[in-house]
């Protein structure tokens, strides 16, 4: 490539390009693979390739000596030279065309784009870069969000830590099972992502979708195209206009959106648990890092405030893909433009899930303060416990009794248990319908709220075990 | 009902609930069954009937009669008396079970409720009301709609009309074929659609979905759980917080989104097809009704607009569905009035289904217009078919020929064809190269433009009969 | 009105018409008399009253009778009956027209609509409505909101808080500059409201806007256009389509969502300071309020998570707004229906409104709470006062020096301030400092951290004496 | 630089840093000056510069040569040492500050970052770069669309066209006064953007806005900050907390947003005005210029469409706009990644507006297709004319009158105009109505249609001059 072409990444526009660039070196070069303008080259000369492959072939013309000269011209092109090209013809395609021409044998040119309309390639070779920068970049980095979830959910299975609505503390549950959360939803994000993107598809319909052009140059069209998509491991689109129906696409956009909703939701969690009156995690600190300048003591949340702002910029982005969902007739070009940033959204998607990965990795849980959060407010957190194990019992009053109860202990000072063992008949009742339902000990029960988690423990663990099997599934498939 | 809840319509804010419920009374009754306030306590009523037969049926309490008696029970509580008791107890879910047990024998009402968090109860019934709207309404009328798409497409299969790109003309296609676009991106929709609703999730999991009060209450919290979802024929979450996983809704509202776009792209093509300068197709107008009343030769595809102005007023509403994925820990309460305007979304939807059907009921097609249009360009419009013709017949110089035919044709005011024709080699060549593909005799072919259509009818045809088994499939699923 | 018309408005599919109409039943009876569709016809009839009266007067013929007669007329119009009509011809204004000369002297009934074209009177009538319900029912609620905000900002304009950056104590504020944010933010927006809503517009310009009917009829049809405007003290578009020029409205719109946003804002904070570990206010809850029906203890902040639901509900609404920006050439119908929704959004931003004044009447003031919080992390939060203090004594190490007395203070558990005394040469170039900056005692200034709060107290004052005279002059404006 | 900063272009992921600075590379470098990295880096200098120096000049210690010491070392900067810094800092404003020092005089770098938070310097930049890029770009580009519609308005102003309603012929206009709508729509928004422009605020309140540190720095913080400001020639914001009060920016942006929407409208109109069966304006089309390689008569209007589908990928992104306005309590993080995202939006913008130009300066009016679409009708486009000409003369009965009339013209194929000068009554009545009021002659007036566009002509000039004075008064202002 020329000097020309090379420019300081710090006189780039977007953020993606510079800043979060710097910030995900290794994970943007892998992104450029896919989603750069040198990738977009690339993916449209695999196209060219495949046609003028299938044509050979059904023309008997194809030896795998040809085959390997054709590969080999394919990879000689620079986008560069294609972009030069397009000076002269201002036709995108028509340049690329040009230029691949240079390095194929004279006999086989004829073949190349034969056939087709400019779409037919653009398409087409969208499909197969969105296909593939989900099962090499994308699918990998939520994998790993997934598993780094799936471990926490299992070491902090039996962790108490008090559930919250409305912010305000309601009854047990443990850190585990609030993980296990995300390890439910993201875990069946992913799996419709791996299924979605098998189901991109492509075209070779021509200019209007009805195959007028190749149906008077070969017998059976319908068959030369799924010739050309067998060769890209791609479906053809059941109907086309100068487009592929837009769903197939649209709707794998939905669900990353969808997986983004997910984890911006827990980037949420993670930061309010990081207030400081709560402190029940911690985002990784290196010792030397600096919080404020001014304000030693401060550790703020900024990996988790990161990504839930990541969400903010991209999110509203659907609503573009849902307006190029419209085209007028067998196409208007308004979904050009707007169909390009798509390349955008993906990466800044990627650089959502990495910063997950990297807090993820990083965390700390602050069991004590967990443990200390719980029973902040003593242990009001069994009223619902006792009044339950009274209508269990048949004491149908039971809510008013404890109710009343409640008010003694906070008139008292003593605690709910205390009150609840000064009747001894409840207390037996209680005892016995705890004995028939969880078998736990009263005494260490009651005295020991956290242990008012219902199946806490065991969903964590359960769902855990599902998608540690889920994830092993897709990463065999991929 | 009281005197008090009566209201004039007209007084009413939403257009839903006077002019678009005025101008689709039936339709819209049908909807208020299950989107209404009413339907709403209705909803509420049926899972907490579930909820009390299931524990009487554990307990070995139920019988028939009683089975009876309960159901008599539900049907007699009236909305109106739910926000009576609200007043008082400013809590819905409170006020509903109390004036439920007004109804229920003395020693059932203990049942009532018992265990349950009130979103245990609300979020059930959302997923009913849904799935249940769904199925009695929206996919019919979607189906409906599909059934007339699929019904054009066959009958014009052979109409020719010109096939335009950018808003010009490109080659040719049929009417059917543009139509089966429709009959394939709204079948597809359909069918993910009835997929999706059959997701959606009930839960009985508790105040933080770990069932801390069902764990002391029964045995198996989670059998009892998936019993009281059985009685509903819904699948409890796979984890809750004090919320079923949002995203079982989720998807299914963005599939509706998604069949939202196509129907409104439908509804642009035909706008845009009854330009004055177009007038390809053409509303239903009654003979008495007045396009303006100044100016009489109007006559305008305002039902389209209808149909596309709906759109814009409620597909960017997925921007609230998306922010409703995020709750704070085990959940706050800032989806609780956005979640409520689901209902808008879903009768908005079925106001567009509706109009559309309208119109396609009473499209008629101008075939006269169609071919006038496609002819007015001459017949440059098989340019394309007589370079790919050259190409195929191994004169890799055809694309040069063809060009400068067209300027011939262009400064002499000759026919292409007749050009083509003077060149005997020539045409004998294409002649023998349509032989070979299409079959077509070289002088109807090129002397009707019309039949340089490709795959348009065969793909019109073939499109409709896999709907209208799919169609079938559907609805006998229902 | 007919029976036909009464109906339960528990059937109502929007919750505006039901579950939030029976919650703020007041104000939604004032928002009907502009927003409902009996306020449509009868603001569409206040159009074409100006109008009959414009041409009497300029034909001479206008006395006080006669425009008395008009203007009863007017009054005599009931929707119901213009419904009725409408079904016979199928289009509202001519309906409207209809039943308008029923009421009308023969001779007048001639003037009826005369040179208008459907849109001249909507959109005029439309700006007329918006207007309306700005100045009588939006910016004085508006202005209540503000106004509760000021009294919160002066009372509290001392009482100490912690500053929160990410979710970390910072250093010291007060509460009342805390709420001075909003007092600043929503004051301006008020401000900017009611200068936009003097800038709606009408027309009278007839089907393209080009006054092709009105200049065959009069001499000067713009004159025209101006003497219906005054009568309605509107001004005309300065260029008219079909339609107004789309922005006068948009702009106000997005002034509202603006104010939607501070709003959202300011419940956001209120729900966070709720959260049980922070307690510093709390909403209001009657005494015989339940939390939950199984958690006693809980007192949930859900009027401000309300307020924060309706704006993710309405917020997303601007979209539509923009998009209703475009109409093709001199206007196609499909910002028709979208723009009728702009009356559930203007009910949404009023309920939450509404709330919010709720909200701020009943809030209470936890100030122990706030002083606890404050101190909890001891008096770190003067590290940052220290070393400015030698900072401006030219200290210029005094970072480094504070940050080992850090270190230290963490290592001893002694206070910061009793190791900054042990140096006297340090201490006393602090005080020296401090004298000439905020002329606090320095004994004082370090044992009570509340006393490094800057400006707090003074911006909390001023801004609220400021806004206090800008409320002041809208009122008087309005 | 080093060498490690220089990367392929064609490796950058966002199509603003590719393909569109490649189509706009003149334009992009001049965005890039404020709208790169390099830039933010250049805009934070500028402040902490005017902080040094408004430190040494309350002082009493700033000479000229100190002035010009100083802003000499702020130009030494190269963003690619802050960043190098960056890596052992992990804290940008830091580095920044770090770097800066080194070129500065020992003695003055104690003042370099005194009192300042670190978002007191990235705020106040913000407001300035997009300050700067307003004026120097956006407005300079946006004045000259504007006044490219004004040529037109003007050159236009007597062109005949056809009103279209609907897509439906209605009645006629001129060109010029089509394009008029845009030159008021958009001439408007242009002078609220400079307006807005200049209310962009910055700040120096340090973390939570209550000037703590600058109170005991200096006896009056408030008068520190603004002359700081007055230094960059900015406000200061009225409140601050760790952020300026955001709407300050955000009524900026949403503006632009409304001048995208005006500009789009305006690509959807000349696009359809291209349609092969319109064909009234055409996008200029080189010589050697391409439609499509296989179909020669195409000429599509890709460059309307460009705009319009920048519009759909850009519009949309004011959600996130209003979603930053919401930060808790002294602010929190979460708008940080999505704020630097306006850098794109501004680009998109910028580039929308500079293909717009390019369409105006090539735009090609087809008068004659205009003329023959006008008259495709006949002359029923002065139906509403006769019927207002009749009632002006007191003939209520005038619009059955005309409805009969143009009922005979279809049936016997005689024009309107013909059949009204066979009532010579009637006709004379017409003609002395017309002169009253257009002052018309009769017969030029009906068999000319294009004469009944009343003041389209008119209008079209008083815009384009109103504006032609209102951009040379914005122009002399920048």
């Amino acid at each position: 490539m020329e000097n020309k072409d090379l420019r300081s990444l710090y006189k780039n526009i977007s953020p993606l390009d510079h800043r979060y660039y710097l910030a995900n070196r290794e994970l943007f070069e892998k992104l450029s693979l896919y989603l750069s303008e040198e990738a977009t080259v690339k993916y449209l000369l695999q196209v060219e390739e495949a046609l003028v492959l299938t044509h050979l072939s059904i023309k008997g013309l194809l030896t795998p000596e040809l085959e390997k000269t054709v590969k080999e011209a394919t990879k000689k092109v620079d986008p560069s030279d294609v972009y030069l090209e397009e000076e002269k013809t201002q036709h995108n395609i028509r340049a690329l065309v040009n230029v691949y021409m240079r390095y194929l044998p004279e006999d086989i040119r004829p073949y190349v784009h034969l056939g087709a309309t400019s779409v037919d390639i653009m398409d087409t070779a969208a499909a197969l870069r969105y296909r593939d920068v989900t099962r090499e970049v994308l699918l990998p980095l939520l994998i790993e969000v997934e598993e780094r979830l799936i471990e926490i959910a299992e070491k902090e299975a039996e962790t108490a830590q008090v559930g919250r609505t409305h912010g305000q503390h309601a009854v047990p549950i443990t850190f585990g099972f609030a993980i296990a959360e995300y390890v439910s939803r993201l875990g069946k994000s992913i799996k419709k992502i791996s299924e979605l993107v098998s189901d991109l598809r492509g075209k070779f319909a021509g200019a209007v979708g009805a195959y007028n052009a190749t149906s008077v140059l070969v017998k059976d069209p319908i068959e030369l195209e799924k010739k050309i998509m067998d060769r890209l491991a791609l479906l053809p689109s059941d109907h086309s206009t100068q487009l592929v129906e837009p769903e197939h696409l649209l709707r794998l956009l939905l669900e990353y959106n969808i997986a983004f909703g997910i984890i911006a939701n827990l980037a949420d969690d993670l930061r309010h648990l990081q207030r400081t009156e709560i402190g029940e995690v911690r985002e990784y600190f290196s010792s030397t890092q600096v919080g404020s300048s001014t304000m030693p003591h401060k550790r703020n949340p900024w990996n988790s405030e990161h990504v839930k702002s990541l969400w903010k910029a991209f999110a509203p982005r659907v609503m573009t893909f849902f307006t190029d969902q419209i085209s007028e007739h067998q196409r208007d070009l308004s979904n050009s433009a707007s169909g390009r940033f798509i390349t955008d959204y993906l990466a800044g998607f990627a650089a959502a899930c990495a910063r997950m990965n990297k807090i993820l990795k990083g965390l700390s849980v602050e069991r004590d303060r967990m443990q200390a959060n719980l029973t902040m407010g003593g242990d009001f957190v069994l009223a619902e416990a006792a009044y339950i194990l009274l209508a269990r019992s048949g004491i149908w009053e039971g809510h008013e009794i404890i109710r009343k109860l409640t008010l003694e202990s906070e008139k008292t000072g003593k605690r709910l248990v205390e009150l609840l063992k000064e009747d001894k008949e409840l207390w037996s009742k209680l005892a016995r319908a705890l004995a028939e339902t969880t078998g736990d000990n009263p005494e260490l029960f009651f005295s020991e709220p956290w242990r008012y988690r219902g199946k806490a423990t065991d969903k964590a663990i359960s769902l855990a075990n599902l998608y540690k099997k889920e994830m092993q599934n897709i990463k065999e498939s991929l």
